[in-house]
């Protein structure tokens, strides 16, 4: 083994600088807890990169109570969202219905707040690294790289949090884990649009020619998505195919149109979800999507790396801190109770949404009869709100 | 063409006695309008064959409505149901969650109940004919058949009503019709048991095993179902294996056990879900199973098939009395709305429950996240409580 350039020793190793890594860190230090974290990407690609942009309530709190109120100030707060099926949009009103909100922030404006809060904290961020390896995780965990220079540096720890995101190296030393996974005959086809907004709020379309989302984030540049097949080029579709798709898919007696506009991103998103249990391996615990991904239809993903992370840090504190792992052990199953519940939230929001391909004529009238059941029934509306808006910790 | 024994002139023939085709008669004879009556079973054969056993609130209503209060007497109120899963019971309390019961009062006893009324006002009731022909449904309805000793005989009517159950040859005059199949990879095995109640309300049980539903009939036999192959020879299973399915899959921490005894009846159910529409084609309308068969679960059948047989009476009504054809017009819409929506309930309740068989792990996870979320929200328990006691008529 190559000596190494630097060793540093710290509380908790926090393998992956994204939103969970870094909020795993962020609490951590205001509990007085030292960590570093790695990642293999630099944080402008990181910052860069558009994912999801609903945050459900409690990860509002988790942002605001941590001293990240950012999000109260440039987020939006959406007090409900529309279905749209039959050409007609009917409204899902959060606050009336759950007595709760969720707020338009896209992870890149999360990522930025964590990533300046541990700037100006002076913390140990190395971004940019590489041949990042993991070790000794039952006894005494070891992260070792490369700089951008080729140099081997090593980092001793306590603890390592895989936060390393859906192509984890932390996952699979996880020895003995079950993995569970489910494909999706679908994908979206994002894109970034410079256009006003065509809705204050979410739109979520069924239409005979396949689901689409509206969304936004600034005043002037918009997300929209329509549903794709998986092996769809993005750079197959000209700007006048994709205006043509969504308006199409958002057509209706109530004569909505969307302000049209030039797209200047263009994307295409797989569905696949996945689950890894347990999430700890002596003293390596993951986070995120190292740990678990959902559909994105119903925008869990961030809001579940964020419930991952208040756990560990909780559960990491009291280990450290206090010399008790009762928060560690649970956190597996407290984890995952949430995580399937998120899983089979965004399964029903992908499927009543969704056109299959293969469904039969039956299976169409059926999904119109759930959306009419639903949007008309106060408790059905109002089971849909709870867990758009996100469970309460438990 | 033979010359007929006897020619009958009526306002409404309605092929079919079971309960959808003796409530629109009972219902019509209250209005003062008369009706024939034709079924190619004897009525013994009906009053023996056991169905569902579980009627909604306003099914409740419209028996009571209409005279036939014996449900009140003899009928057992339940004021909800329990869903178990992992080995744990969870109590949907119908009361408190959607202010409605529903009543176990099996479909035996409404055929008895409507066939007394029937017989009891001198009705014109023709069972066990054969050879049933209907004509002429565009002009002027005529049914043709031959008794039991082989002469023919003709009904003609201002209006013809198709409720001739799932074997409907009414459907079929209905040119152009749209249908919609939908086939499940599972069938039930129900059988009647000689044994005291195990349970005062039903459970409807998902275990890795499949699933199975308790129910009650008397004090002293009771129905239970599980889940089983569609090919299953109901001759294959022997008492002891009966006992021994039901059991494994009841069975929890909680120390939940059956009350065995002999098994009386044993029948293998088909899932076999199917809409045609229109309803309607110049004077015929169909109703119940001859215009739609659901999935057993969630006991949606008997129900939809006696909300048609209301709203059909009504149009009748309208139509014959107030020379008002409305009722007849809207007649497809309106018992298509409620039967879309009970299609997607008893899918819900069946996929929620059961096991497909070629699932993946990660789909029986989500099953069972579905399931928490479910029992642990108010408004998600409330909105199966909705659909389970029946929507409001509209």
């Amino acid at each position: 083994m190559t000596a190494a350039s630097s060793r540093t020793r710290t509380r908790v190793a926090i393998v992956g600088g994204g939103p969970a890594g870094l909020m795993v860190a962020h609490l951590l230090h205001l509990a007085g807890i030292d960590s570093v974290v790695l990642d293999n990407r630099d944080a402008h690609t990181i910052s860069t990169t558009h994912r999801a942009g609903i945050l459900e309530r409690d990860s509002v709190r988790l942002l605001v109570d941590s001293g990240l109120d950012r999000v109260l100030r440039d987020g939006h707060r959406h007090e409900g969202i529309s279905l749209r099926f039959d050409g007609t949009s009917h409204r899902i009103d959060f606050e009336d219905l759950a007595g709760a909100s969720c707020w338009l922030y896209p992870q890149t404006d999360v990522f930025a707040d964590l990533h300046r809060a541990r700037t100006a904290a002076g913390a140990d961020l190395r971004y940019g690294i590489s041949d990042t390896e993991v070790a000794d995780v039952l006894t005494a965990p070891t992260v070792r790289y490369s700089d951008a220079d080729g140099h081997r540096h090593e980092v001793t720890a306590d603890l390592v949090v895989g936060a390393d995101g859906s192509r984890s190296v932390c996952r699979a030393l996880v020895t003995g884990a079950t993995q569970f996974f489910r494909e999706y005959p679908y994908a979206w086809f994002g894109v970034l649009v410079e256009a006003p907004r065509s809705a204050p709020e979410l739109i979520y379309a069924r239409s005979p020619a396949g689901f689409a989302l509206i969304s936004q984030r600034t005043e002037a540049v918009q997300r929209m998505y329509v549903q794709c097949d998986p092996g769809e080029n993005p750079d197959d579709w000209s700007d006048d195919r994709i205006w043509d798709e969504l308006q199409t898919r958002l057509a209706g007696a109530d004569g909505f149109r969307l302000r049209e506009g030039p797209v200047i991103e263009r994307t295409v998103l797989p569905f696949r979800s996945f689950v890894q249990t347990p999430l700890r391996h002596g003293r390596l615990l993951l986070a995120g999507d190292a740990a678990h991904t959902v559909a994105p239809t119903g925008a869990k993903g961030l809001n579940l790396a964020l419930a991952d992370a208040r756990l560990l840090a909780e559960g990491i504190e009291r280990a450290l801190l206090k010399n008790d792992a009762a928060g560690l052990e649970t956190y597996t199953d407290r984890a995952l109770d949430r995580v399937w519940r998120a899983q089979h939230f965004s399964y029903w929001m992908t499927t009543m949404l969704h056109r299959a391909g293969g469904e039969s004529a039956f299976d169409e009238r059926r999904q119109l009869g759930e959306l009419t059941s639903l949007v008309s029934s106060r408790a059905g509306s109002a089971y849909l709100a709870e867990g758009y808006t996100g469970w309460p910790v438990r």
